[in-house]
């Protein structure tokens, strides 16, 4: 019998090239967090479904959550997103918490999905959130935070652009104004989720089978075409309903006076696909024509710590995927060249008796910080310097039999040539050979 | 209803000051790695059950392993170990990939345990190997990696040890000199395996259990009498299967000529848990009379690949888990405090105008990679010194509405109190005056 050498459906094998690009990325991410402040957390692989099932809306319960039950009867899932186990454990803590509360994460992820460009069964989510900010302060610094990591990688607002809503004027459109029940409104959710993805024919076949009134669909239609804030403020002011854009007018103060403010549009189709969002929510999009996708998600949850019976706490976040980032730097070819390792020395030894110097010559360079691959078996000169290039090593030494016995090694500067005949117990003089690159 | 705040049985949450520890630690791993010229790689979380069923033995299988059936009918399981996953992935590129083929990685793996100090469900743990290296010399560098990352966290030879064996030597004597059948031989692998665990009374009720003969039963209680390499020899040589131990001589060869040699000795018992090794296994063990556990196993394993129709690559390779080193930190009292954050500057408002001139100052000061934390809401001075305490923050930045007025901020030094005051545009001035410190 022969097992299959492939990964897993949807799963992917990280090979040094994609893992050095992958952990670029990732310290990338801490290091922007970490810039705001923001602490960095982790949470179990498996939750009880019971903890999904209260906010995350019934699509992933139904759909996408790889749930099992574990040998001990107890119905569990391997995380779909973070933001549940965050709550859980906000509500261990937030009483003897100062606020605000800043946290982030970059754990690993899965979901059943018919796998397809950007979309993965597993993925790594650069999570970030912060509870108990004031109003608009949180949204405003979570969206900084997604802006700096964009921009510390090299992108720029031709690159992408944030769209954002507010699901406080959702409810009002579709409850207060157009009058729906509550099943109604969660179906025309997820038809204004879909609506820039489906065809005007599919779309106008979608909101028929509601079976809202005509006056109601004239109000939706209106509502789609918003194409800006203004659109959005003289809509719900000829309504009487201008309380509801309060939130999003304050905020957009702030963004006014930021560095934000070349980022932001408006867009009526941003709702997001998970129920638990009550406020501003957002996603950043690629502007590229070939990648028109979301590269991040968020919004603020005002209750989530309420399933807890804890509380309200209101928190914002966001989630930004591996997969979909790295799409977007492919796209605008923002990555550098991950293809080798990076080495300051290659050392070989070319007589068998050379083992053991050669080995604890390498335990003494590492001792002062540097990358050290030693060759293990007696390697030809001719052969040296195609594998140092391979393994993106700086420098190569060479201990043959003369070097044995004169108690010297030579280290050759891969890129100037340049040869030193040094004596191998005055490892401070090879660290400075090595250090003048 | 209300959710449990609990992790799931034997999991964490990793708040901000166990998360701290826990990238401390994995830092330092990869740091450590990358010293010896390791390269990282990842692999999924899933994988098909068969991957395990081949040689990770079937107390894994039967007892340990999270598997369940996907959406799409495949058998899988979370990964309990990461051995034959790397297995699958070099099977993919050992051709074309020059030898030895160097990889690390520090994946979380999944076991049904009872939850016990030093074990858990989920754990992390660095996983090194070496893939067609010089026999011994494999063995070799990958202990030597073990003891750098020991030597790097601040572990002596009064802390640890690493007890070694060969697993041919156990065969020979199990097979040749005993002459017991595969079935007999599997059970008395885990009997030696459990043997330190157990009473004499125990052990020996186990051993009788089996249905050995008498004399086989005289001939383990000597080799469960050996204490160190000469008593293996003597004996090996006395029955004529002198070349059993041919290996591990070798092996002691280099070691005895290395750093290594004060951390080494000979244990009968060791034999690891899993299926495939082949050749010389170790533990890495804590000395501490109050942690008397291993903190780290591997050994080298020849066939891994022979289950892809693969030719035999030999590998070498151990795993350390986050649980158990972390325990061996704490016992000998290695671990750095991780109480508090680490940040450059607490800014503040005590005007409400100020706002945004806080926000874009701080985002001025964090493209300079500073650390900075503001404080959303307007804060009175006495509160400001313990918050920037609670932070970690070396100094706190104050914009009240005379400094609003005159465009400036007052920066004060939090641990010699001296005060600062500086135009808000003087961005490398402020810089200059925090990395003073």
């Amino acid at each position: 019998m022969s097992l299959s050498k492939r990964p897993y459906k949807g799963t992917r094998d990280f090979f040094p090239v994609q893992e050095r690009l992958r952990k670029y990325i990732f310290s990338h991410m801490s290091k922007t967090a970490e810039l705001f402040g923001y602490e960095p957390y982790d949470g179990p692989l498996l939750e009880e479904v019971e903890l999904y099932k209260a906010k995350s809306g019934e699509e992933l319960i139904n759909e996408q959550i790889y749930s099992f039950t574990d040998r001990g009867d107890r119905f569990v899932a391997i995380r779909p997103e973070m933001t549940p186990t965050l709550a859980r454990m906000i509500a261990q803590i937030h009483r003897e918490t100062p606020k605000p509360i800043r946290f982030y994460s970059i754990p690993n992820l899965m979901r059943y999905e018919k796998p397809q460009k950007g979309r993965l069964r597993e993925h790594w989510q650069f999570n970030v959130d912060i509870f108990g900010a004031p109003k608009r302060q949180g949204e405003f610094e979570i969206l900084q935070i997604a802006v700096a990591l964009m921009e510390e990688l090299g992108a720029t607002n031709k690159m992408f652009e944030i769209l954002i809503n507010d699901r406080t004027i959702v409810e009002t459109i579709f409850k207060k104004i157009m009058g729906l029940d509550d099943k109604k409104v969660h179906k025309l959710y997820k038809i204004v989720d879909k609506s820039k993805k489906v065809s005007p024919k599919d779309l106008k076949e979608m909101i028929d089978a509601t079976g809202i009134s005509e006056e109601a669909k004239e109000k939706l239609h209106k509502y789609l075409a918003f194409s800006s804030f203004e659109d959005v403020l003289s809509f719900f002011e000829d309504e009487g309903q201008a309380d509801c854009v309060k939130d999003l007018y304050d905020f957009l103060n702030l963004v006014n006076n930021s560095n934000l403010k070349n980022f932001l549009h408006y867009d009526p189709t941003i709702v997001r696909g998970l129920d638990y969002y009550t406020g501003i929510v957002f996603e950043i999009f690629d502007k590229h024509p070939e990648n028109r996708r979301a590269i991040c998600g968020g919004g603020s949850y005002a209750d989530l710590l309420t399933i807890f019976n804890e509380p309200s706490v209101p928190g914002v976040g966001f989630g930004l995927g591996d997969v979909t980032l790295t799409d977007f730097l492919k796209t605008h070819q923002l990555l550098p060249d991950f293809t080798k390792p990076c080495n300051d020395l290659l050392l070989t030894f070319q007589d068998e008796n050379a083992v053991s110097v050669c080995m604890n010559l390498a335990t003494e360079l590492r001792r002062k910080n540097m990358r050290v691959i030693t060759h293990l078996e007696s390697l030809k000169l001719k052969k040296i310097f195609p594998l140092a290039e391979k393994k993106g090593a700086g420098f190569v030494g060479m201990i043959g039999s003369k070097e044995l016995s004169t108690n010297r090694v030579q280290i050759k500067n891969m890129k100037t040539k340049k040869q030193y005949d040094i004596c191998i117990d005055e490892i401070d003089e090879i660290v400075k050979v090595i250090h003048e690159i």
